[in-house]
Parts: structure tokens; C-alpha cells; sequence
């Protein structure tokens, strides 16, 4: 099942996922038309769009996608999470997940523009493919062999981070630096974990002006999913909506000799096979 | 005007503080009964309040009071902003404000009891008494002479932290740690600026026991309220409803020797003379 954000309201996708069926409308107002009512009841939601007759799906603009999770009460991410990522960040691997906020204002969809904060000259904008995890269930103080039944699906965000500002103060603190606004994008749709292949064995991909940039698998994470809700909800409950940024693997531009970073007019793609593709502009 | 979160219900309460009025009630629907009515129109919100008749408040239990912005969008606290506390803490003054999140799953109100993540033995949870303020109009690149007019009011807080956690990692990232549940606790309740003082002036109390073990002064802070909001909205959009903590002044427990960290019975008690006393019990 493909459950999408579009343009404000609710969507089943079909399986294809190019025609859409409003919420709001299939289920006589039961669900929809904000897709966080799909969080607040996401057990009884799940039940009636197994079931919807998606008949009624029509095509729709891609350019109307926005982020399947708009206002998630918690957004985690995770650092260093790949270890090769954290040899050409040039950190020590931690024994412990590394965890940091992207703060909610910086969410946005699977298409359009990215501004890069100005004047571009001084700034180091770079790109980090993640898989996305969506919360379903309140997750409190779960076992890793538990953490599933909490997940309502799984997306491809970008964890858009401005290096100098991030990389400031000692120690620095990661989480503003990937908070600009159109940072943190999240799409094109959450997709179910039946739908999304196996969750430790996925291709994330990211291409900038049709270059391969990122070739990353979830298997080389150093805490998989199970590990990081159980982890994460020892410390803080997780509430259905909220999101967590898995990590990076590596082929950041911080990375590059010399490094590199996005310019405006910049196409950045961001893909994991199985959960689809974002596709966004830097200006 | 002190505006509180009463048991779930947005409350104005009298001068003295000691009597409320349910917003409910008294607008006939109009504000209320969720806290967070206040922040989603607040300009009309106060309008309505600084006109109401208080004839009708009535006592209230304390312990009934929760945090006034229980579902904030956002959370951002600032660390090593008293220069005294820097060094304490054992690290260099930043020359940008330090940003963090306390996960809004932490919030708590002002009464009641804080769990010590178990087993005590092996934890260390330290005091940090702090100004927070209340957003309560959008905040999006503002100058620091356009700050208050942001701002809904004040309150206190503690940034309660647990220091292993916190400070473990190459670069650590502070966030979690300070997240455990009830690890935020705000109130007794929203203060308005015309109520609160000299924002830049305002003495912050610590007892633990009975003990004072921290008492500093806002005029210390490295970047006050108004550079705090307009550096934050460079970057972020602020919501109405969005919390900053603002830094703790020195005295916390790490910065003792040898160091002193929270104990299950120790009564704590946190205090800014404007603007109302939080008492919390460790369990």
C-alpha cells in the first residue's frame, strides 16, 4: 500500500502508484482530508485502505506531492550510521547511535525547489540520501524483535545539511545546520512495510545532474531499524507520525577531494527501488 | 496576563495567580478548551483575554497545571549561553548560539514527579534551571529589534540532562539525553511581556532541597532573547507555540566537585522571581 500527501489531503496510490484515490472522499469523511488523520488511527486506516475499492484512483500531479507526514510531533535523525560515511566525514564510529533533530519547519515534499541559503558563495550545502522511517504506533520502550509492529512504512528522505554552520562550536550540534527550510524532504509517498522489500537490503541512490553520486545499501547500516526504534523509544515515546532519518551512506560532497556542494540549478534525484524517487531543483 | 494549561484546558489566571478561569467557558467557545487554541490566533486570543471578566476565576489545584504549549512544532534550547556555565561545563564559549532540541515528548508541567531513568546507581541527572520563551507569531527571519513582537510570553524551565548520555559520542549531540520523559518541565505558566520584568534582568533560582545551588541572572546571557530569536528564524520559521530554552546559568551538578547529580526523593525547585516557582520531586 502507497500512502501519499497530495496537496494537503489524504491519497491512497494505486500499486503503481500513479493514480490516487482522496481519503476523504473514499471513506465518506472517516479519513482524511488531512493525511495526519491516517497517524491518529493508523491500525483502524490500514484496515479500510487494504479493502478500498481503489476503482475510483485517477492521475494526478506529481508536483502535488507533499510530505506523507506533515506535521510529525518528533523528527529523529541519525548520524554516522554507515561507516564509511563516518571515514569520509572524517568522525570515529560511535558505539551508540548518534542522534540529532532535523526541526519540522525544514519537511517538504518529493518535488520542487531547494533554496540554498545565501549568498551560494559562502555556503556548503551537500546531499545525504537516507531511508525514512514513519511511526504508526506509539512506540514506548520497545524490544528491536517489536520494533515492526510500530512502523507504518517506509520513505526516501534528503538530510540536507549546510556544513560550516554544522561543523561550528565544539562540540558541534548537528541539528540546525539541516533545518533550513526544503531541508528535510520526504517522499514521493510512504509505502507499507508488505510493499517495501526487505528493509535491510535496499539500494538508496542519489544523482546529481544524472551523476551517480550515492550508491548505498541499508544492509551497511551500523544499527538497522529494529535497533534504533528500540533504542530511541528506551529514551523517548514515539508517536504515531513521527519520523526518523536513518543515516547516510557514504558519497557526500564533504567527502570529495577537493569537496563539493550543490549550486543553484543543481538536479538532485534521491531513490531507493523499492519506496520510489524525489527529484528536486536547487536555486 | 498569566495563561495556563489546567488540566488539559486553556485557563487565564488572576494577577495573584492563585484563581483561574477557564477559556472555554468564559468565550463561549471561542478560545479553548485546548491549550494550543491560544497559540493558533494568538494576537486575538490576548485581545480577548486582556478584556475578560476574571470575576468569575476560582481556586485551582497546582497540581493540576501542565505545560502551556503541550504540542509545540518545535523545541529549541541553546547551551553554553551563560559564559560561567561554559566553564564549568568544561567546554569553550561558542561564538554562535549552540542549538539543540529537547524532543517534545519531554514536556511537562510545572508540578508532580520526575522519573530517574533506572538504575540510579548508574545515571547521572543534573539540574538546569532556564528562561524559556513562548513563540506566539510566526518568526521567520526577524530582526533582534522585531524579536518581541514574536514572542507570546515567558515562562521557566528546566533542562533536565542526563550527562552520560549527553556527552558521549565524537562530536556528542546533546539532544536525546535531555529528552527522557518529563525531562522538560515548563511553567507554573505563560507570562505576558507586560507582566514579566526586564526580560534582560530577571534573576533564575535553583534549590535542590531547600539548598540553592543555582542563582544567576539573565543580563548574563551570551545572546539574549531578541538575538536568540532572530538567529533561530534565520534558519527556521518559528511557530506560534514553539519553545525556546534559553541556557542555564552556572551551579549545575557535573560542575561540582566532585559532581552532584539528582537523587530519587530530592525535591527541586525552580524559580525566576516575574514569573512563578516549578517544584518537581526525583523518583
Amino acid at each position: 500500500m502507497k500512502i501519499a500527501n497530495l496537496a494537503g489531503r489524504l491519497a491512497l496510490l494505486t500499486a503503481a502508484g500513479d493514480a490516487a484515490l482522496d481519503a476523504a472522499t473514499a471513506s465518506a469523511g472517516r479519513f482524511g482530508p488531512s493525511p495526519t488523520t491516517a497517524f491518529d488511527s493508523w491500525p483502524t486506516f490500514t484496515a479500510w485502505a487494504h479493502i478500498s475499492d481503489m476503482s475510483g484512483a485517477k492521475a494526478f500531479n506529481t508536483d502535488d506531492l507533499g510530505p506523507v507526514s506533515p506535521l510529525p510531533r518528533q523528527v529523529f535523525a541519525v548520524g554516522l550510521n554507515y561507516v564509511d560515511h563516518t571515514a569520509e566525514a572524517g568522525f570515529t564510529q560511535p558505539t551508540q547511535p548518534m542522534i540529532f533533530t532535523k526541526f519540522p519547519s525544514c519537511l517538504h515534499g518529493p518535488r520542487g525547489d531547494i533554496p540554498l541559503p545565501a549568498p551560494a558563495s559562502d555556503i556548503s550545502v551537500d546531499w545525504e540520501v537516507e531511508l525514512v522511517v514513519v511511526i504508526g504506533v506509539l512506540a514506548d520502550r520497545v524490544a528491536p524483535d517489536d520494533a515492526w509492529a510500530h512502523v507504518a512504512g517506509l520513505t526516501v528522505g534528503q538530510d540536507l545539511s549546510e556544513r560550516d554552520l554544522q561543523m561550528r562550536g565544539a562540540p558541534p550540534q548537528f541539528s540546525l545546520a539541516k533545518s533550513y527550510p526544503r531541508f528535510g524532504p520526504i517522499g514521493p509517498h510512504l509505502t507499507t512495510l508488505d510493499e517495501a522489500g526487505d528493509p535491510g537490503d535496499l539500494t538508496l541512490t542519489c544523482t546529481l545532474n544524472g551523476e551517480m553520486v550515492q550508491n548505498g545499501n541499508t544492509r551497511d547500516m551500523v544499527f538497522d531499524v529494529p535497533a534504533l526504534v528500540a533504542y530511541l523509544s528506551s529514551v523517548c515515546p514515539l508517536f504515531p507520525g513521527d519520523l526518523i532519518f536513518t543515516g547516510t551512506p557514504p558519497g557526500v560532497g564533504m567527502g570529495r577531494k577537493p569537496p563539493r556542494y550543490l549550486e543553484p540549478g543543481d538536479i538532485l534525484e534521491s531513490r531507493i527501488d523499492t519506496l520510489g524517487t524525489m527529484r528536486h531543483r536547487c536555486v
